[in-house]
């Protein structure tokens, strides 16, 4: 018999998991290591053990359970995370743990072996909502981040520490190295792209790489009404130039090129005052690392003459400079195909967000399956994304793990 | 004998006037109707009495003295006020009530007889700063502005009236209308014009139109990674394009149009979310109102097309409109000759703040005079100028007035 997704199955378990920790009004707030977390991991755990699986937990709360197969070679793995913003959805991360579950539970459902054994993963904290940094669990698993700092990482509020917290909740284990034969994560697309053009399946090629920079302008306050345009030193004119620039260079560079001031601030911030201060944050991204570079210097050294033109000084602060991650182009083929086999519109394109497949991708074959977001909607309590979009890519999911791991063969 | 500035006497005055109100730490705060401005107007009122003026306190609580003529013809006048902002300096406004004083001295020391009488007014509430809208006193006073509606005014901060502060300071006058038959007012320029050009006597031809425009636009909120470029709707950027917009209208149509972009709001203002409002202030003036309304006809319309063409909304608030005022030409001309007959280097040039003097113009000559302002500072307790640029914009007022009053005929 061939497995088969049960999308009744699947869609009950979302629901499942998305009541603990539900919030009113809608949404789910399962913050890293609180005690809705603790019962999330906990409902996590007993699936696992339902499937029959080896469950396992590792020093940074990661949990683990894995289906034996007909070797005892390393495992592919199936992961994502459970844990969710404050203000999360139903789907940001739990899709890919829960589609895990059901892939397990469909080869279980058809007696399906496999050559190799098939894992299923939550890692800790990889919203970064509650403690710095995110995809803490994931990184410290595949020796990113330092096991002993992430432990000690005091959350944001202040109130606690990761491995406090951990041992509060009772999922403080033990090192327990893994490195799996090849990683696959499913997970809603948190952008426009698929239900824009149409598509169900997107193909994950990697992560973009992204540069983070704060622009600070200083220049001088004036009357709005007693100063003529060429004796002011005016900041907040030299940030809009900035800004535009950031837009500019992303729409010439084109895809998959984007540029987003996201922050910015004017000080006195008074109708007629000239400011004399400005702010702005410029968050550039592409799977290009040295197109990146190269856009991130063009504005930086471009916006300096800007600055010097007025006449103002500018402070320049990279605020985070992450290189692109590449995923494995034949596992990539294998997603792009495996849909193409179920006639499902499928393209190949990046992430524009982080997430825990980046963090294995240096260490093991690493791929990733996007579905639509409705409106791209995520990090959202209205975050949605239709139950024949989630059928479709936990089939695909499915019928990765049976060619990777001999199923059916 | 010619009467002739002291400038020891005026300095003197300026001293003597800007210890009342002082604050610690350096400049004056004489907030309209407070006891701080209640002990200026007091010292304003004795040292008219001391110069052998009739002292007149009208129904706004304007104060002007009247040095008898030889005729009993409209008095040329010399006004200005002795209110001041929070943290004002020694010369906003209080040097033109100082400068007629010493004007009145000067025509006392010499024996100078006029054959127009000469007045000396401080006009009530002229910032603003305290209660709105501000040149209430000159307003009152020239018919602009509605006495009975005035004197109703709540203080901004919400303790008192107009009316009650009026009379607990005991200067609430009687309802005394009067037309001079010229009025004349320095003043700072507050402004870094003069200075920049070297130049000791501005010889102003009229207050800016002023237009303010606030601009709100709403877009869409999306995840700056998950984004791409073209399907964003990023309130942001048009508000940053709208901004450069005004700037550059203003660089291309030329001095002296200005504008000025002091507030400037994006939501939700975080580093990866693409803002979904934009929130922004435009200043725009300048001295001909045809050229300055159809500046913001222009800037208004092409602000909707940008915002239309990146699928966002834009609402358009007018926040003020007020015409330019232009002085009379004929006596901008003598102020003018008057600091070249002293070999002082002058230029006509508009004023970008509003003045008493502009509620004069439409009844009678008007004309004022600048003097330069150290680094263009003002509403600032470093406001400055160099008392030799005083005594040149002291004397250019004494030898107006002579000429107008018929002085030395």
């Amino acid at each position: 018999m061939t497995p088969q997704i049960s999308i009744e199955r699947l869609m009950a378990s979302v629901h499942e998991l998305g009541a603990i920790g539900a919030r009113d009004g809608g949404g789910v707030c399962r913050l890293a290591l609180t005690d809705a977390d603790k019962a999330g991991r906990d409902w996590f755990v007993k699936s696992l053990h339902a499937l029959n699986c080896e469950v396992f937990i590792d020093a940074i709360g990661n949990i683990w359970g894995i289906r034996a197969g007909r070797t005892e070679d390393a495992p592919v793995m199936i992961g994502s995370h459970i844990d969710t913003v404050a203000t999360g959805g139903l789907y940001d991360g739990a899709l890919g743990v829960l589609a895990g579950l059901e892939v397990i539970a469909a080869l279980n459902a058809s007696e399906t072996e496999t050559d190799l054994p098939v894992a299923v993963a939550a890692f800790t904290n990889e919203e970064g909502a509650r403690f710095a940094p995110d995809m803490m669990g994931s990184g410290v698993h595949q020796g990113a981040l330092d096991l002993d700092e992430m432990l000690s990482t005091r959350a944001t509020s202040g109130d606690a520490l990761v491995g406090e917290e951990l041992r509060r909740i009772d999922y403080a284990g033990q090192d327990l190295p893994i490195t799996p034969s090849a990683y696959l994560e499913l997970h809603i697309e948190q952008g426009p792209v698929l239900e824009t053009e149409g598509l169900k399946i997107g193909a994950v090629t990697g992560v973009q790489g992204i540069h983070w920079t704060e622009f600070t302008v200083r220049g001088q306050t004036n009357h709005a009404g007693t100063t003529p345009m060429s004796l002011r030193r005016d900041a907040g004119q030299v940030g809009f130039a900035i800004a535009r620039l950031a837009d500019e260079m992303a729409q010439e560079l084109g895809e998959p090129q984007v540029a987003t001031v996201g922050v910015f601030e004017v000080s006195p911030c008074l109708v007629n005052v000239v400011p004399d201060r400005a702010r702005l944050t410029v968050d550039m991204r592409n799977t290009d690392g040295d197109i990146l570079t190269s856009a991130t210097d063009r504005l930086l050294s471009q916006a300096q003459q800007i600055a010097e033109a007025a006449e103002c000084t500018l402070d320049i602060r990279p605020l985070a400079r992450f290189a692109p991650v590449v995923f494995d182009d034949a596992l990539v083929t294998r997603v792009e195909t495996a849909a193409q086999n179920r006639q499902l519109p499928v393209k190949r394109m990046p992430s524009g967000a982080g997430h825990d497949a980046q963090m294995f991708a240096p260490n093991c074959p690493t791929a990733m399956i996007f579905v639509p977001s409705n409106k791209g909607l995520s990090h959202n309590i209205n975050e949605h994304t239709d139950a024949t979009d989630i059928e479709a890519g936990a089939q695909v999911l499915l019928d990765v793990v049976l060619d990777l791991t001999g199923g059916l063969k």
